[in-house]
């Protein structure tokens, strides 16, 4: 996704804001796909070195600021049992990655112009 | 800059690193432009509610990145003396802006489709 050059990268990073809350960000979304990846909120945390608490805290502010749930927790509730994706946590973290893309993308001159004035 | 509905805004943040470095960001273009705008970096630092020292930092860590100076301080040297940009810090200033510019616009469509997942 960022592109290299000279040593320097440039990394789009989107906020879905509303006032203080951070409804969406880089650290939910990788969150998110590591949810995807390991089947478990607690094991995603570990791998993002937070706690459980802070993970669950993050899932908690998605899902107030989301229409229908991200996360389908297994039985065994909120606690450390089994989680995955719903389809519209797929969508969410599908569209969140395609920003990033499109930005990219759109950028690619003005990037190329500021690369000029970086040292190499 | 940010798009606004149902409450939510979208927020492109560019950052340009360099593995730790951090060479330019929202942080630091927003300093930039209130060096600018008071003509001095105490000013534009008491303006962030930074300290000086740290507004000092994050200009050193700028000029380190980039080629040419950014900032052109007057006589009294780095203390509390008059600082303007120079030309390359109003290029620098202008190309991070197109690039949110450019962002916002590319990704509207997607911008839309996940506005469309939150609550209003």
């Amino acid at each position: 996704m960022p592109k290299k050059s000279a040593g320097f990268i440039l990394r789009p990073r989107f906020r879905v804001e509303r006032g203080q809350d951070i409804g969406l960000g880089p650290g939910k979304v990788e969150l998110l796909e590591l949810i995807r990846e390991t089947g478990s909120i607690a094991e995603a945390a570990k791998r993002m070195e937070m706690s459980y608490m802070r993970a669950w805290t993050l899932v908690k502010t998605m899902e107030d600021c989301f229409r229908e749930p991200l996360i389908q927790v297994a039985r065994g509730g909120a606690s450390h049992g089994g989680a995955h994706l719903t389809e519209v946590g797929e969508q969410v973290v599908a569209l969140y990655r395609r920003l990033e893309q499109e930005a990219s993308s759109a950028t690619a001159d003005t990037w190329r112009e500021l690369q000029k004035l970086l040292r190499s």
